[in-house]
């Protein structure tokens, strides 16, 4: 569980991206009661939804940071649910990643993750740098 | 402007067509604010996503109710907004009426209105039947 203020800077990474987002032409919803301790709650952070061909593109972003590169693990339960609901949609679920002091925040489909522990996908530090997109290219 | 009744009634259906829409394979977002006096809000009553092809298929809804068939009356301001918010987002925009004693909600496109007067675009009540689609078929 990261700290009060590691928290309070995670969520201004949500406004960020969000603003990333937005200026990539999407249209951008914050899930209200996104943050602490709603992991078993089916919505994703943000959603994302613009245009493309005769249709829709739609994102669904997990977004977390840290105060500096570390491995990242994801919930089986969590990344289940919304793999489920990105299923559902035709959506494309992404977990975006700050890691301090970069000012990039890098994404990775939900299903490239590195490896696996029993109650957890996880995703390493090095990934997001070599595989990852930066949001600002979504 | 209806009556409390009659505006309880139209918040009913409101649901009904989330009901049908979810048989439908579409995952569905009532806008919370959604009702009275909130026409100059930008988002629609009901926004609908599901899976199509590679992408995703995105509705947005307005949703009407009257006690009898009658010509349909839309703010041209109001369906600026929902046009330009179709656009950025690749959806379809679409006025869904139910007509007591009918128990059918038909869907025409925003842009598929029969005349105008200064305010407002005018649905005629005879084209939600000859050219509706039912809600049951979206």
């Amino acid at each position: 569980m990261p700290g009060k203020r590691e928290y309070a800077v995670g969520r201004a990474y949500e406004f960020v991206l969000m603003k990333i987002l937005r200026d990539r032409g999407f249209y951008v919803v914050r899930t209200p009661a996104s943050g602490r301790g709603t992991s078993s709650q089916k919505l994703p952070d943000l959603t994302a939804i613009r245009r493309r061909d005769g249709g829709s593109e739609v994102l669904l972003i997990e977004v977390k940071h840290f105060s500096r590169p570390r491995d990242v693990y994801l919930e089986k339960e969590r990344f289940k649910q919304l793999m489920e609901f990105a299923e559902r949609l035709g959506a494309r679920a992404l977990l975006c990643v700050h890691f301090s002091p970069s000012t990039r925040i890098k994404c990775l489909d939900l299903k490239d993750y590195d490896w696996e522990t029993p109650g957890y996908y996880v995703f390493d530090k090095r990934s997001f740098e070599e595989r990852g997109v930066d949001a600002a290219s979504l």
